[in-house]
C-alpha cells in the first residue's frame, strides 16, 4: 500500500487528491494547504488524512511515501527538494520547476536517492493525445512538415506567471512527446497589456534540425473564444485536434502534396516543378474517454510498484522547462533566437 | 467614357474584366495574355475586344485610358511603368510590387505624370471589412490590444513568390486599414518543405509603437482544413471574424477584462491586484454582400471621374510591400527583428 | 428546516439528493432503494441518513416532511399517492405518472389533504429556458409562427417506456411553459426497429386553436449524431437554441418576413401580393450557467416555506402527460389526430 | 447534333441554358420567355438563338428536338404535351406536374410517340446523393432503420405553390433514389400564416410496409437559420449529410445497436433483453464536386444518343407528384392518413 500525502488543495488538488484516493493500491493519507478554509474542506472531503498547515510537515510525516506538489510554480523546487530529502518520491504539477537549474538539481538528486519524479503532464494521458502519438509512429502522416497549436480563451490571468508559463506547457509537453526530434532553436513574442508585467498574448516558434519541420505555438489571455486546436500535417496525411469538438475530436485527412522534378534537366526553373494534389477520404478515429489524471495516477503508482522510470519523468518536465525559459528569454529580447 | 484595358487572362484577369465590363462609365476596350488560348478565351467572352499578345502592344493603344496589370508579381513594376509612361492610369494586383524601391518609383512616376493608381486589395471592399473598419473607427472595441490573423488551407503552389507574397497581403492590407497604428518591426518563421526553395508555412509577427499592441499572421499552403479567421481584441470589446462561416461572419463579444490596483498600497504585489471579468451578450452585425471586386472597381472609376485619390493608392500598396520585404527578409535570417 | 427523503437512487436520484443535501433550509434524512448495492453507496455518500429497502417505510418516516420520487415512471402514481396519503409534499420526476386520470387523482388528493406537488421539470429552471420565456413574454418575437424541436442522439434505451415518454416531456414542458397557448390536438408517428415493441423514432405535432402556430417535435434514439435544437419563429424575430452549443446557445435574428397586399384590387392574385424580407443583426444573449437542479430545487423549498403553490406543481405535470398519452395514442393508431 | 430549346429563362433556366449549351453534341437553338426583358437577355447570353415570346412557337420550331421546360410549374403539364405532340423529347423541371394524373397522360403520350421523358431532379447528379446511393446499395449500413430530412430556411415564398410543393420536391426524390424501398402512406401536417393560403411551414411523414422504416421531412420558409440534413440509419452503421458543411458533407459513423434477448426463457420481460452499444470510427468519404446539372444534361443527352431511357423518368418524376399530391390531401385534412 503507497501512501500518498498532496500539497496544495486549491483548484486542482483536489482532482489529485481524489484520483490518489480512489486508485488501487493507494492510501491518501495527508494532505496540506497554506488556508485553513482550504484545508477544512480537504478535511471534510476526506474525514480519515492528516492535516498541515505546512508543507515542510507534511513531507516529514511517516505515513507518507508519495508527495503530490499541486502548489504555485515558484514553490515546486523547494518543497520537492525536501520532499526527496525526506525520501519521499514525488508527483510534480506542471511546469516541473521555474528554471532550468532547478529541474536538473531535482533530477539529480531523485537519482542518487532512487527515487521517482513524475511531472503531471495531464494531456499525455488523453486519449487523444494517445491516439495521436500512435498514428504519427506508425508512420501514417508520413514526413512530417509542421506542427501548429493554439490555445487562446478570455482566461484566468495568474498573478505569478506570464501566459506561455501557464498555458504553453500543456503544449509543448504535447510536442515533445508525440514529434520523435528535438527543437534546437526557440524564438517567442509576447506582450503585455495589463498592470502586473506579465504577458497575455504570446507566440511561441521552435526550429528544428532537419527538414524544415517547424512548430508553432499561440498561447493568449485575452481572445473572445476559445479555441484549442492543433494541426499536424505530414507529407502523407495531415491531422487536426480540435478539443472542444463534442464529436470527432481528432481527424486525419487522406490529403497531400507531391512534387515531382525533372531533375538536372530544369528549363526554366519554374515550368519543370510539378504539383499535384491529392484529396481522399478522412476519418476520425474513436477515441478513449477516460479520465486522464486517473489514468496518470495509476500509470504512477504502477511505476513505483514495478521500480520503472515514468516516461513522465523530471528529463521530461526538464525538457518543457528549458522550452519556456527559452521562450521567456526570447520574449524579453524582442524575439531573438534562442540556441538551446 | 473612360477605356479599360486588362492585361493578363488567367486566374483573376477574367474577373477584372467583367466588372470593368459591366461598370458605368467604362468601355472595356482590349485585353492581352502572353497565352494564345486565353487570349481566344477572352475573346470570345468579349467579341468587340482589341486582343495583344503583348503587354507592350496594350499600354501604346490610343482606345486605352486605364491598365490593370493582372500578371505575376515580377512583371507588375515593369508593365505598371511602361503604362504610366504612356499616360494611363493603373490599377494594379496584389501585391503591388516584388520590391519598395520599385513601389517609391511608380507612386513619384504618376505623382509626376498626374495619373493615378490603385491597388487591387479587393478584401477591403468587402462588408466584413468595411463593418470591421467602421466598428473599430466608432472606438466600441475600446484600447486595441492584438489582432491575431490565420489563412490557412492545402493552397496552390505558386512559382514565383512563396506563401508570405501570395498570402499575407490580404491581411496586411486589412490590417494596414482598420488598425489606426503603424508597425515599426516585422519578425517572421517560416519553413521550405519542397523543392523550389519557397516557404510554404510561415508566421509573421509585427510590434507597434504604443501599448503593447501587437498583430501576428499565420499563413500556410499545407494546411488540411481551410480556416480564415481574424481576432481583435480590445479592452472593452472583443471581434471574430470567421469568413467562411455561412452566417454570422463576424461576432462582437461584450467581453473584457478589468483591472483596477490599490496604487502605491500594494502589500504583496499579487493580492492587490484585482482582477475582474466582463461577459455579456454577444452580437453579429448584418454584412452587406455585394462583390468586393464590383464595389472596388466603381470605387476606382469614380474617383477618376472626380479626380480623387484612391485610399488604396500606391502608398497603400507600398505599406504592404514594406511589411512583405521586411517579413522575407527576417525570415531569411531565422527571424532577426526588422525595424521599418 | 425541511426534511427530505428520497426514493430512488439510480441514475438521477443523486443529483436530487446533492442538491437537496446542499439546500439551505433542508435535512436529507432519509433514502430509500430496491437495490442494496445502490443504498450502500447512498450511505457511504450521506453516513447520516435513514436507509429504507422499501419506498413504503420511508413514506412513513416522521423524519420525513417532503418525498422526491425518482423511481421509474410506472411507480411514480403508487409512491406518489402513499406519500400524499401520509402527508408528505412531493417532488415527482418527469413525466408525473403514466396516465392522465392518475395525475388528476394525485392533484385531487394534494388539495384535499393542503399538500404541494412539484414535478421535475429541470429544464425549466435552465439559464436558457428562461431567457427563452423572457424573450417571448417580451413580445420581441411578435406574433408566435412555429416551435421545432429536435432531441436525437444514440440513446440508451429504456426498458419500460418509449422514446417518447423518454424523451419528449423536456420538450412538452418547455413548450407548455414558454408558448402562451395550448394545444387542441395532437398527431403523432413512431417506428419500433427491435424487440420489446417500443418505439425509438417518434415524430410529434400539436396544433393549436390560432393564427396557424404549430409545434413540432422529433425525438429519436436511433441518430448518429446528437442535437439538441428548437427553433421559434415569430413574425418580428426568430429565436434558434442549440443546447449544445458551447457558446452562444441562444441566437435571437432580426429576420422577418413582411406581407403587404393591395387589399381588394387584386388583379390575378399573384402579382399583387407584395412580399418583403428583413434580415437584421443577430445578437445571443448571456445565459446564467447556474445548476438548473440546484435552483429548481431552491425554489420548491422556498414554495414550501412560504406556503406557495409552484409554477411547475402537478398541473404543469398532467399537462405533459395528457400529450403524451395523445402522442402514444396516435401513434398507435398510424397518426390519427387525437383531440384534446 | 441535338437542337435544344428552353422554355423560360427566369431564374433557373439560365442554368439549364448554359449546360445545354456548353453540352458535346448539343446545339442551343431557341429560348422563349414571357417576359421581353427577360428574353433580351437570354438573346444577349446567345445572340445566334431563336427567341420566342410564346412556348408554343418555339415547341413547333424545326430547329429544335428537345424542349426543356423550365416554367412555373402549373404549366409544365401544357408545355410538355404540347412538344410531346409536335414529336420533341423533353426536359422538364421538378416537380413534373400539378397531379398524378397529368404526369401519367405525359408519361403514356410519350411512350406512344417513342420520345423521352427527363425530370430534372438535379440533386440526384451531386457528388453526395451519388455517394449515398452508393453506400446504401453497398450494403453498408446495413437494415435501414429511419430518413429523416430538413430543408429550412427564410426562403423566397412561391406565389403558386406552398413549400411542400417547393421544396420536398428534392428530398422525395433523393429518398425514392436511394431508399430500395416504397412507401404505402403519407400523412402531412402543415400551417398557413400569411395571406395566400399556402402553407409555409410543413411536416411530411411517409410509411413503409416492412420493417419499420420511416421516412420525415421537414419544409419551411420560415426559419432562420438555414439547415440542409438528411440523417439515415442502419442498424450496422449511420449517414449524416449536411450539405451546407464546407468540408465533409456525408459522415459514416460506425455506431448502432445490438439487441439480444434470451428467446422463450423472459422471466420479467425487462432484464432479459440486452442492449448493446457500437461506437467505432467515422470516415468522410470524398465526394466528387461536378455541377450537378451538367452532368445531369450530360446523361441526358447520351440517352438520347444511345435511345435508352434515363432512370429519372417521367415515372420517376410521377413518383414524387404521386407523394406531394398525397401529402398536400393529408394536410388539407388535418393530417389524415393517406394510402398510395
Amino acid at each position: 500500500m503507497i501512501k500518498v500525502g498532496v500539497i496544495g488543495y486549491g483548484y486542482w488538488g483536489p482532482n489529485v487528491a481524489r484520483n490518489f484516493y480512489s486508485c488501487q493500491g493507494v492510501k491518501l493519507t495527508a494532505i496540506s494547504d497554506v488556508s485553513e478554509k482550504r484545508l477544512a474542506l480537504a478535511k471534510s472531503h476526506y474525514p480519515f488524512i492528516q492535516d498541515f498547515k505546512n508543507a515542510a510537515d507534511l513531507v516529514r510525516s511517516k505515513d507518507v511515501d508519495v508527495v503530490a506538489v499541486v502548489t504555485p510554480v515558484f514553490t515546486h523546487f523547494g518543497v520537492a527538494r525536501d520532499a526527496l530529502n525526506q525520501g519521499k518520491h514525488v508527483f510534480v504539477e506542471k511546469p516541473f520547476t521555474s528554471t532550468k537549474a532547478q529541474a536538473e538539481e531535482l533530477i539529480d538528486l531523485a537519482a542518487k536517492k532512487g527515487l521517482k519524479i513524475m511531472v503531471d503532464h495531464t494531456f499525455l494521458f488523453t486519449g487523444a493525445v494517445r491516439k495521436i502519438k500512435q498514428i504519427i509512429d506508425s508512420g501514417e502522416l508520413g514526413r512530417l512538415l509542421f506542427f501548429d497549436s493554439v490555445r487562446v480563451n478570455l482566461g484566468l490571468f495568474q498573478h505569478d506567471i506570464n501566459v506561455i508559463w501557464d498555458l504553453a506547457p500543456h503544449d509543448l509537453s504535447i510536442m515533445d512527446y508525440v514529434i520523435p526530434d528535438r527543437p534546437v532553436a526557440v524564438s517567442a513574442h509576447g506582450s503585455v497589456h495589463f498592470e502586473g508585467n506579465l504577458e497575455d498574448v504570446a507566440y511561441v516558434c521552435t526550429e528544428f534540425e532537419n527538414h524544415g519541420f517547424i512548430a508553432h505555438f499561440h498561447v493568449n489571455w485575452l481572445s473572445p473564444v476559445k479555441i484549442r486546436r492543433m494541426l499536424i500535417s505530414g507529407d502523407k496525411k495531415m491531422l487536426v485536434w480540435d478539443d472542444l469538438s463534442p464529436d470527432d475530436k481528432i481527424k486525419i485527412y487522406d490529403r497531400g502534396v507531391e512534387f515531382t522534378s525533372t531533375n538536372g534537366q530544369l528549363k526554366n526553373g519554374i515550368e519543370e516543378l510539378l504539383v499535384s494534389y491529392r484529396s481522399g477520404d478522412m476519418y476520425a478515429p474513436k477515441i478513449d474517454n477516460t479520465e486522464a489524471l486517473r489514468a496518470e495516477v495509476d500509470y504512477f503508482v504502477r511505476c513505483l510498484e514495478k521500480n520503472e522510470e515514468p516516461f513522465n519523468d523530471g528529463r521530461a518536465g526538464l525538457q518543457v522547462v528549458r522550452l519556456l525559459e527559452a521562450a521567456d528569454q526570447s520574449v524579453k529580447n524582442n524575439g531573438r533566437r534562442i540556441k538551446l
